[in-house]
């Protein structure tokens, strides 16, 4: 069955989105991320969506939440690799993720997480 | 057009690989991450294939292509993230993935890169 893959880097996870998500896929993330989590005790989770042209609100929802969950689990979120096209088009739709950090890309988010979870 | 999203991580490439390989994909990955070593100077590149429930004959010899293409560059290439019932097909099939290191996971991977370009 199809699954989105959650890669351990230290103690943060990495979730790279590439394929187009639907409800089960995005279910299934959320369900996969919170057993990372608590396994790992991750520290931060670095959501990559690069490979996305296009995030509509369906997807926006769906960061917000996994945002959220990690919130509660005492872990930091960081949105990393947004193509500018995609930034514009969130702004202009008024998808302007609340709640949700951002990165250029994961070099920089990894900074961001670093220096949230008081590391340097 | 689809295409395969390699993340920076330091002086590290990071290619994640969830969907189906075809000719096109393949051959556009190869110049894709070509084009980055050349541009971020990396010395190492991690391919990912946790996602990937089997690896077939096309797939291995695009990952012996991409090690390859990174050695001439002088950047390492490192194989993460194998499903034990990937390791048992290959085996079987006798594909052995000749001049490719593997190592369990990212953290090892990056871990075992580190070793090779002499920085621990």
């Amino acid at each position: 069955m199809e699954r989105i893959p959650i890669l351990q880097m230290g103690e943060f996870l990495l979730v790279t989105i590439q394929v187009d998500m639907h409800d089960q896929l995005a279910l299934r993330l959320q369900d996969d991320l919170t057993d990372r989590i608590e396994h790992t005790s991750a520290r931060g989770v670095l959501i990559d969506i690069s490979a996305l042209d296009m995030v509509d609100s369906f997807i926006g929802r769906m960061i917000a939440t996994i945002s959220g969950l990690s919130r509660i689990m005492d872990a930091e979120t960081v949105l990393v690799g947004m193509q500018p096209a995609v930034a514009i088009t969130l702004v202009e739709l008024g998808l302007t993720l609340p709640g949700v950090s951002t990165a250029l890309n994961v070099d920089r988010g990894m900074h961001l997480l670093r220096k949230r979870v008081g590391h340097s």
